[in-house]
């Protein structure tokens, strides 16, 4: 198994990312890794080069760059590299925390979709309350989709959710305004159509009110509206801890109140941090391609790196394949 | 000014309405009030009958109801012989907490539409940061919207933000998923070309994630997304509410540090009840149509009363009416 890595994307960049490869090669046994990136910037935190290279290049894509633009232009990028050490099968998978359009358009153009699926999801996975996550896919990876890519999002994050988070028949819901059949957009209900026929466990729509109640293991949305849903939910809490934050730094009062509940609180937003299920994967590629969050510490890049190789140990891309394969998807629904 | 209310609409029904009329009768001059709905039920709370009369009806429509198909068959319900004083002068505007796809059929086949608005928007003002709040439309009234509805929701919003709010020169933007110009999908970018041209204070671009923190006075987006940005919203703020109060009652320690903070905590939720605004107007129909919060209180009832007298006094929908006759929407966008 061996991994490239694009050292330099993320905030924390190259620091975090390289503390976090060392701890995974700690942890996984046989894993290799290929650090993408300046070597001299690397250098200084790599105390240990046990099954760790580096492919040195000094280009970046930053966070400002126009995404097809700088993927077609910098060849040289670490971004562009990671894709092409996977795309020329030196690699087995790549991750990245940095510019999530060039990660996107370095996957499609780089590793190149699997045949079959139409378009790639970008799919994290995202707290509920009782600790389980649930998958959302696409947030944003295709703003205007059809029926039959939601049917396929559906196909792919119940594999995913199968194979390598270990829920059996995981329940796949269809985001949409009410619970009711029969409601939705246009989109929603062809999409229900497809869903409801396809080999998963389709429990119909949900409410994105009820998304972190738990409302099913994957939910399916068109990447404008899961983008929505996602910013909105990370938008709110952000908010409310900021509001809670001014609230007990108000007075002496509420400062002993927090000293109190310091710990309670911090578990709280543990709770709510959903590095801990990985990155969000690019599914329908025809490699596992990881986006790890832009704030992205070594913890998160642990996991993004336990994530990838589950995804290769499960045969993630094989099964989305052979499944894919066998759905027909043109009942006059594709458009 | 007469007002028809909805007496048997939403979770408090007639109890909290009945008592919320009351107060608007005591605060506002010349404020006459129409209650619809059962006489047995509305008089226990009806303690002061000083310009508020009782249309007798026993037919009520639920929210269990299919809308459309309820509006049809149930002729005498409350919500249905509210919107009928409306339509036939009786009363200047009205006010439900019930069904909401059963007040927009009401509101749409009753009250009728401003001629020239496609559309009617759904628009609910949610709470900001700094206290200050922003009008969210389209949350669902039109699910399958096109850009020239889009760019009528933000003259409606603008205008109706200017007058009742009291927001000179209001800011528009367009819900998105990245602030750049050119982001999004086929209908925001067709939307961004016609918003950008029209006279509003059209600020572009905002994110959901930006909602909250106050990105612009008015936003705008396609109902199916507004009613994913509205619930995402309101359904992470209950889950990290609940969280809350959990945390604060796991140990005798943090039921302590709870007790401390407890009135602090009350006004952090106070911030966040956007009954503290109203309810969300129907905007393009031809009189004011404000849908109250299923679990409106009496002060909540109260609000939206006093957010449909201002409506009626400052012209609102006569404004809309001039406004949108004057912007030429036929650019070859219109659909």
């Amino acid at each position: 198994m061996k991994l490239a890595i694009d050292a330099m994307g993320g905030d924390n960049a190259p620091g975090e990312i390289v503390l976090g490869a060392m701890d995974a090669i700690k942890a996984i046994k046989e894993l290799e890794i290929v650090l993408i990136g300046d070597n001299e910037k690397i250098k200084p935190y790599l105390s240990n080069e046990t099954r760790i290279s580096v492919l040195h290049t000094e280009e970046v894509i930053t966070s400002e760059d126009e995404p097809v633009r700088a993927v077609r232009k910098k060849k040289n990028a670490s971004l562009v590299l990671m894709a092409k050490e996977v795309k020329e099968g030196r690699c087995d998978a790549c991750i990245s925390a940095g510019n999530t359009g060039a990660l996107m358009a370095a996957g499609l153009f780089g590793v190149g979709r699997i045949s079959g699926v139409d378009r790639p999801a970008l799919s994290p996975t995202l707290p509920t309350i009782d600790g389980k996550g649930f998958l959302l896919l696409d947030v944003g990876a295709n703003v205007d989709a059809k029926a039959h890519h939601l049917l396929q999002y559906g196909i792919m994050g119940s594999i995913y959710t199968e194979k390598v988070r270990g829920i059996i028949n995981p329940t796949v819901g269809l985001m949409n305004v009410g619970t009711e059949d029969g409601k939705g957009n246009d989109l929603t209900k062809k999409a229900f159509a497809l869903l409801k026929d396809a080999p998963i466990n389709f429990v119909g729509n949900v409410e994105a009110r009820d998304l972190l109640a738990g409302a099913a293991d994957v939910v399916v949305t068109d990447g404008f509206s899961g983008n929505i849903a996602l910013k909105s939910i990370e938008g709110t809490a952000e908010t409310m801890f900021h509001m809670l934050k001014e609230t007990f730094m108000s007075s002496l009062k509420t400062k002993i109140a927090a000293g109190i509940v310091k710990s309670d609180l911090k578990g709280l937003q543990g709770k709510l941090d959903y590095s801990e299920y990985g990155g969000a994967g690019l599914f329908g590629l025809a490699a596992p391609v990881i986006k790890a969050h832009g704030s992205s510490n070594r913890r998160a890049i642990h996991n993004a790196i336990k994530q990838a190789c589950h995804m290769v140990d499960y045969r993630v891309t094989e099964t989305i394949k052979e499944t894919i394969s066998t759905v027909d998807i043109d009942k006059g629904e594709k458009e």
